[in-house]
């Protein structure tokens, strides 16, 4: 099985953000955004496998700016690391300044998924192969996310984490995540 | 501003799972349950403070079960702990079997919410009481879980992040999350 | 067939009113509600004798106070009687205030549902066992609503309605509706 | 206030039945019927009183034949009787063989509408003016029906309904519901 | 097979425009409008040819006058000429004056379906009978807007199209539209 | 105001068909795709001026291969020309194998819009540079598109409309559409 450029993983998705989508003070609500993502990151996993790709864990998403009604918001994802059948999937968020078109970063999530037969039983994907240097940051710390996301699942102990020990207890482990 | 015990934050929603739900093994997609249970948390959160909360983080989710189409779904939320203005939720989701109508865990979730007022800024909540002992375990973590959140979130070192550090350092140090 | 509690059949769910289930005065539009109610009965049907349950008639529903955008709005669902295939279920509606979080009561609503196998034929559903003051009273007055239900179908002439009859010709006959 | 013929409150509409809008027996869900019933009776009652219309009960629909995937639904709707500033309104629904076009009824509803200003007060409706044969007999029979409605809303006694009443007592008083 | 009149294909819908069918400034998106057509111009389409049909083509749509949120927006459509297997559509737009009712004209829009078997191979349809004024004016133009279309399609070249030429080249020719 | 290279206007946004878009032999609904392609054309026109662009014809869409349910659909779309305050927008439609991911063309589309201030009146849009061979190419035809399109409005004579009708007439006067 031939490893793939991430970049061949790569989709992108435009949302007009509608009053269906806004609380009260008029922005996008969380669950819509992560809704949006996590179809963005399916659509990067099936470009990487070219099979049926299902969610299994959200690693972690942050909200760092609220986003309006009436905003184009944009949505763009890749695969950044596989293991055996298993692929996390990082998605960026901007939208654009109505008079300047300039792009403004509102938050970035991992997402991992799982590559699944018909009958739903998971099955090996390609590796992936990071090229850029955002790509190449972004696999490096995928190995601790993914211990974490074992622990947070209850399927490691803390103590069998060994990468992601070393975060913690010794010197130049290099982080948990990069941008 | 009184505490408030965690039960009063509860809340409870039933959905039927349709077909635009589901993807091609007639499964529920990751997304609409994610957008599901940002609704519920954020439902609890409002119990708890009795104003707008809205999504911050995501901190973890886990897919450890396909859902069916046809499927009954019920989550149910609970704030677990608050710090000055933001709240830790937890959601937990179960099937009933069609026939027996025995209750089958699918999944729990945890999501943080910050309290703001009309002009979205910030403002401080009641503290949350833990009685049951899942509240009193749920409460314990999640100062560890904040410190983990803030880290991936890029606003805190894992040098200063201490309460998690003694997690893979020190002995007995409790866990990261205990159902 | 063992009969089965009525507590047995509960089910509630938490709605968020959004614009677009609004009217020009912001008020919850009737048709909407009407859905959610439909809903929330289905499950009380099923949860009742775990088969898929099909409306049949909607007996009765009075909208008695506008509900707002923005507001949560709980619906309960029990059934309250069955007629060997068919079930009347009752649905309580409220919101809640958002600064007290005292629950407001908003209407009620009594639909009838009937259990089918999978070539839709109706089969018969395990009795209903009513417990508390308010399922005995509602429990009471079902038979009448179920006469009442059949003339305005056509299938009852208003001669037959021997205890809808009574209602209006007896003294202490019991009511039609007691909440 | 000018009278106008019942006529010129008629509403029309077709519904395409989709997936999402069935159960798993492939029929169309009673609570999006009600849906869809409710919209075509409110603009029957906006074009009778030319003002917002807001659903105040559902005083009977009942649901004959089931409708499946892929059937188009049409749903033709009139003011039946007004009562000051409310409005009972009549819809027929019926689907039309694929082959053939026959038209097939399904079921019919009445709902009761109120006519509200800005505020949402109650305002005086415009009577309606029965002509054929079928709005002659529906119109007969609506007094009967808005009693019964007030009883089961709980604002009129049974020993009040003296129209009601002698449906049950008296001979040759009329139906309750004629089609 | 059977001629069958262009009456016999008629469909109606009216629809209420709601806050997630709006722009900015509060008027229906093109989109939501375009959807709607579709729709009831492929029923219009079945009711004649009584098979399923599929759109081929949009042949034009101009929106005159924007449309605003509450309104009640009604699509009428007719098959106005048939080919061998494929049939032209015309629908109508209006919305009603809120106070007098009267009905205000918004635009108009051509379809062309193709009448296809359960394997989606082309069938051949009943030719349509122009009767109404209108429907004849119709009619008349319909072989020069397929001309055209082919064109825009790719597949006819602009001297072949020797209808359309003769609108541009010869004296009283006729014209492409006319309504 | 400074002419804006073609590219500048570039939108791409990827569906996923489910099954609520869909009709009984699970392809793509044409009205789906028409709401689809207008929001991406409406996020060219908005990227080429900055303003509120709203749609003001469908010139022309053909429907030349059949989506399946499953399909992830992608659109691609570029302001092709302007005149004044209207921008015609070119949309590409594609979706890829599921297993090589090969990209296969579905349909092309052509809307116009046209840019609006808050009041709803036209405002003048910068010009659009052409610069690949394919936008050089959709931008030479357009003129005669704009004759065509509005001659179908009915705001233009066919005598008139001296491009257009060199197409017919005169040799060697360029395509209608050249892919």
């Amino acid at each position: 099985m031939e490893p793939r450029p991430a970049k061949e993983s790569y989709a992108e998705t435009t949302h007009l953000v509608l009053p269906n989508d806004t609380n009260t003070l008029a922005n996008l609500f969380g669950g819509q955004l992560l809704k949006w993502l996590d179809i963005s990151c399916a659509i990067s996993a099936h470009r990487h496998c070219r099979r049926l790709a299902v969610t299994v864990a959200v690693n972690h998403v942050s909200f760092d700016r609220p986003i309006k009604l009436g905003d184009f918001v944009t949505i763009q994802s890749k695969v950044s690391r596989t293991f055996k059948s298993s692929m996390e999937v990082w998605a960026d968020v901007w939208v654009e300044d109505q008079l300047t078109g300039a792009k403004i970063a509102c938050n970035s999530a991992i997402y991992t998924f799982v590559a699944v037969d018909q009958a739903g039983q998971p099955i090996v994907v390609p590796e992936v192969i990071p090229e850029s240097d955002e790509e190449l940051r972004r696999y490096a710390g995928a190995l601790r996310r993914r211990q974490l996301r074992l622990i947070l699942a209850g399927k490691m102990k803390p103590d069998e984490a060994t990468e992601l020990k070393a975060l913690f207890t010794g010197p130049g482990a290099g982080g948990l995540i990069e941008r």
